[in-house]
């Protein structure tokens, strides 16, 4: 995830521009758009789904089941457009300058608009994105429950968040790491922060419970204890774990990998490294994983990749659907547009048996220089085709059988008697030499990479 | 590790150039070379060391101890300057252009003029590099104990192989993988392969044993059963242990991680990575790892990274000591020459104590266009010289103090009562809301990383 | 381009596996394979085009016309498979081991039935691929005309080569380059080299002729002279345009930029470094670039980049289709099977107005585990048919024509008066601050990158 | 260069810290720290040069005449520490968290002091960091000239700007560009603003001018028109040429490449992209390059790759003296802290003849984490002195000479007559052939890289 939820203040010469954004407001936010439908392919409607079709079966199970689609409060309503080398882009017209809690609660009503016009059903928020701070933890508090407030009653019952998470890099005092600082007063602070967090993703009755470690990590070695750092990021794990038991929190909690930025090295580089983490100190059973796409590409993965370790250890709990730029060695969030990766993602998704209580959560935001209002629906409706297109394909895949048939083919001398001594571990060395020995070289087939290339892209 | 280490033919056209490798060979290989002795900083003696004085003591302990070096046999012998888009560049004056016993034989003795003349007392082979292969597994194992036979005499009572290792992935038969192939016959000719390899190590007097799993990977996912060949690894790497422990053989087993090269993603991608694969399949207290540092830095980390990594995990057994270009995507196995990266090298190995019975093993090959025979000689000293000097730097960063009491200080919050509870993981959240709250905003200190800068360098 | 075309050597242990390939040869060499048709999208015969359908027009063109594919005599009949970690795992069954002159003309009718079976009519090749070399140059030479007399008899009426090249990076005497070795006896040589093959191309028919740099580059700035390489290789092409001219040679000379690999860094490293050197040798207005897609991406840039550079720059002169992992750093050449690139890189040829008289190369290679046969076929078909597929997407984006209106609309304030005197660079500095002072703050449109994202993937 | 100069605002919840900004200062900005001095190698004085002595006669020339360093106000003075993820949290206490005139006088005598106290005398600014903006161009351009007429008294006689450059990235109004932008009304918006700039800079007694293109570049290529972008930028550049003679500036102008970041691509990719881009349009002999070590490893090359290649090209003209994180995709603009490469930045440097009018200036910054105002001094200190300690090596490199004859000796097939003629463009492929076909197989010789390693580390 997550670009900083900086406040949308206008440069000092452009007062002018921002003019436009007066933040007065009543009735609607997106007054020209209506709520989206699904048109199918051949429409030529950019606000109409072309592939994402809600009600519609696919392997068993409704599209919108599969999906779980949800809306990222923080890049939509909280997306500045801001960069390392530039201010804000995006002063919505809602939007009055300021990070009040009447500026708060009217921006709540923009994405509840949104979600319901778009025609999801979950959404996922930082807590510092959706109420503003106040200068206690006392008043901060407070705001976050007004806020919240409005929130439940907005929902109704049908909108529930996917998840929830306390935002711990913003602000400067998370300068060295939040559960990993070197300064046990913002340890503390931690987690108080993700103590109240915790309690109103469970009030809103949210699924799941993220955690992006953003400065969780080290910018030098030379200046880091990273053994001591690791070890208090354990301890504050478990913490998390006994207060969600203690309240009744039955959402998964899920630690969400990415390799680096804004550290130079974060302590959950990937799916690997998170999971080793959780074994290391025992909390293997307690937590799942988070995967980004564009966190994969940047660790030196392929997205599928790391959807597949996950799925192997045990702990795909979501997945946070944008991409980023082959390119770019820094994290842009974009919108999925790629079919042949969505289909894969699918692929991982469908083997997974879904992602309940997990989902796709849109953790992408608009490029900098995408400042239409209709643009913010765009996206989203483009990057929900893509996976949908994605889902339509791998079932395709699925349904034609000769992709599995052909992995299932390349392992086949392993369905035989002494295949399955080997699998149950029965197959000692010694054993293993005499086979090798009566059999003479090995046959080795081909790998049919192309093919299985060529069947793929017939999918798509 | 590891160069393939195949045949130093000739190309077709170059047959008159080949002929001064005439392979007739009778007493010195390297006639103009004496003992390499050391001469200190000042002398310009390109067959001198600078910087190693083997008996020398630095923090308690002689040098030779600290560094405990080896010559990997592939590089240095059976390296032969070919590349992805060239031929061989070396045919040393002793070679024949055979592939035969008497060769490898001679090779022996070449190895172990060059140990002798170096003044180190450890070398790395590959099975497959040392003896030629047969046309049956029993005609290859006689091989191998024909020339095991010869190295055993030549190493005397000082010189001791400071590992061994399968070569599993040069021939076709492996091009799936060994313990991770798709064929049961590959994995059983694997399992016969380390079984012999492991034996003749453990004769050798052999202080440990490496797994590098060179195509235990895959080149896509798109035909690959990543999870079926996961377990077959564990299963390999069980047998492993349970042979290790029935011949005896008390060495260390060392996993060697890579990311990738040759395949797109290979297993054992960094030190997290296989330290997780560890724990999952409970053989964590059963293996250590082998850093290589050309390795880690293609993994996306640096070198003294993973080191760290190694160490609080427990697993820090074995360097490979080269260095990669910054700039170059592939392994490029150069001798390591950078004083700065050396001396955060010594600073991790000081840290764990020294890696007895692990060493320093020189994966590093001589650029494919450097072709004299001192070649080996410069850089073998070249190499040494900078461990050694990073040794003497790291000396001098921990006798002054500095640099480890700016790392103390910046935890010092942590050395307190409330700290200890954190740490002990008896600090619950309500307990550090109650304390965050009382306390208002945290203070923050300075991280003080160029100032961490500057006395590094200043020990540099 | 171009893997070594290392002679297919047999490791000494695989004797018998090796004995498959007997070599031994009358009739056809792909007897079960027919020729290949177009069968439409519908399709599943693995052995049909699905999307390439030669004669069918798009944009007013035939297909065979726009694409102009060729067949790289290197990776299809001189890959081995080989990898720098292992062994050539490919014997086709036509090959008897040897380097034979008998065995390049054997290898030669292969190829023209292959290129026939695939229903194209070009064909590119190495001078040392296609004929071993002898003792001497005058040896060399003398082998290469008997095999390019069958290759002309082969050819027919109807095959051409795209383009010859010469081998200036597998023969260790290339080690440090060829025009811009070190040494002045490989400068000639190389010289010698270019000429024959030059001539040969000519009498061939070829269409063009490329320069690959392959060891024009540097290892180390420590040990190297770069200005004066840089003008050695200057001084090489001014002598090669000369010879062109004299033997009445009318093909296009192509660069073709890769930026390392083998080398650090290759002085052709992108289009824009190759056209920077054309520029201040004078040299631009006699070559033209041959670009890679793998090139393009290893240099940090997409394959659509470069092609776009070379075409603003005048010099998009051939394709070389091939792509590369998007997670690894070195060159895979593996056949391009990804659509949407497909799509970007016709949209690029339509807009140069095709490519001829260059064409599409297949500078890509079977996956060293793909090992069948009929795998070559799958490839090149998978290839064409992706390549096609591409070409039918973007005359369906030309012709819907809304991407471009976007892109047009996005300048149109440009469309006006002043726009207008700017580009014809006559408005100065003072002329436009007193516009800009008069206009005040500009306004800036959305980019509107995700429409563009939307419309480009609805073309897929 | 150069991070966005965002104005220093507190994050709305933490009032009380930014207290201590209060704003309100008279006399000494840095109280307890004194003028810097040489102390020498041994000193342990954090706030002394070791290495750095101004005055010191190295090869002929005052080390400071060598270096010409400069301060870059940007970094020193409008570094907040904000970085994509989180706010400032640097709030030096003269700032008032305010951008008006009075705080920017304040902040021009802060860095006055700073560059006295450091003892250089150059500095180098954005227009948009060192005055306010305001509503319209004149009152920004007032704003302006209110402080430069400061900056102008405080300069003295002694300190002058090394270069100015106008800030054309931060304003939303330049998202899509500036020279490059859609939108024409930018176009003539950045005109106006370079015209002042370079006035300025002229008034001040600058040496150079900088352009870096910071968002000259692209996003995507689906909705850019890269060939007529770059046409905009050509003309822009002609015009700013046309009005730099107007005015009597005989500074140099310097393009400063950088391959991303914000962007995509950005069209000054590398130093060859930005001299291939010079000589098309006809301006090559009107530009110089500034090289920054950061933006170069960014493009994939080294720093000293860069400094060559410009130098070969006749282009070097000034140094951003910084480094980035090997294993970070971004810019981190890090004090130059590695001597190694400092050494060969120096090796280019000399071989240049030194950089006047250009120098050497620290775009640099402090890490996010070092909040104390004396990290300031402790950086630029650490800064120089490794620069210093190259220049030292450097001449020591120079002075022995191996490294310099191990070059020459590699060519010395070229010092002959028949070399004489191929340099001098009259070797003919024909005479080549003929020389090559009775030399026979050339010899080559080592490249003996680990020699010139071995040499080079020994003057470290």
């Amino acid at each position: 995830m997550q670009t900083a939820a900086a406040p949308p203040t206008c440069p000092a010469d452009v007062e002018s521009e921002c003019a436009h954004g007066s933040g007065e407001w009543e009735g609607e936010f997106f007054p020209g758009i209506p709520k989206i439908k699904y048109e199918g392919p051949s429409s030529k409607n950019h606000l109409a789904y072309k592939w994402y079709n809600a009600e519609e079966e696919i392997l068993g199970k409704k599209m919108k089941d599969w999906m779980r689609f949800s809306v990222a409060f923080w890049h939509t309503f909280r997306g500045t457009g801001g960069d390392p080398f530039g201010a804000p882009t995006k002063m919505w017209p809602w939007e009055d300058g300021t990070d009040s809690l009447a500026m708060a609660k009217k921006r709540m009503r923009a994405n509840f608009e949104f979600i319901n016009k778009l025609g999801v059903d979950k959404w996922c928020f930082h807590d510092r994105d959706i109420a503003p701070a106040g200068k206690t933890i006392k008043e901060t508090n407070a705001n976050l429950d007004e806020v919240v407030a409005l929130a439940k009653e907005l929902q109704g019952t049908k909108i529930r968040p996917l998840w929830g998470t306390a935002q711990l890099f913003h602000h400067p005092r998370f300068m060295h790491g939040a559960a990993t600082s070197s300064e046990l007063g913002v340890y503390a602070y931690s987690a108080a922060q993700v103590k109240k967090t915790m309690e109103v993703t469970h009030y809103l009755g949210g699924e799941n419970y993220v955690f992006w470690g953003g400065r969780e990590g080290y910018q030098s070695l030379l200046n880091t204890d990273m053994e001591r750092e690791l070890d208090h990021m354990a301890r504050f794990f478990e913490a998390a774990v006994a207060y969600k038991k203690k309240i009744g929190f039955n959402g998964t909690l899920l630690i969400e990998p990415k390799p680096q930025e804004p550290t130079k090295h974060q302590y959950d580089w990937d799916a690997a490294t998170a999971t080793n983490f959780l074994r290391k100190y025992g909390l293997i059973d307690e937590f799942k994983l988070n995967i980004e796409c564009n966190h994969a590409t940047l660790s030196g993965h392929s997205c599928h990749h790391e959807l597949e370790t996950s799925r192997i250890n045990g702990v795909l709990g979501n997945i946070d659907a944008n991409t980023g730029d082959p390119q770019v060695g820094w994290d842009t969030d974009q919108f999925m547009m790629d079919v042949g990766e969505a289909t894969l993602v699918m692929l991982s998704v469908i083997k997974n048996g879904g992602l309940a209580p997990g989902g796709f959560n849109f953790d992408a935001k608009l490029r900098r220089e995408s400042t239409d209002v209709e643009d913010l629906f765009i996206a989203h409706i483009a990057g929900m085709d893509t996976l949908a297109r994605g889902l339509r394909n791998a079932a395709k895949l699925i349904e034609d059988g000769s992709l599995a048939d052909l992995v299932r083919r390349r392992y086949q001398s392993f369905d035989s008697e002494l295949g399955a001594q080997i699998e149950a571990g029965k197959a000692d060395f010694e054993l293993l030499e005499k086979k090798a020995m009566v059999w003479g070289e090995p046959t080795v087939a081909s790998a049919k990479q192309e093919l299985a290339e060529m069947i793929f892209q017939a999918a798509l």
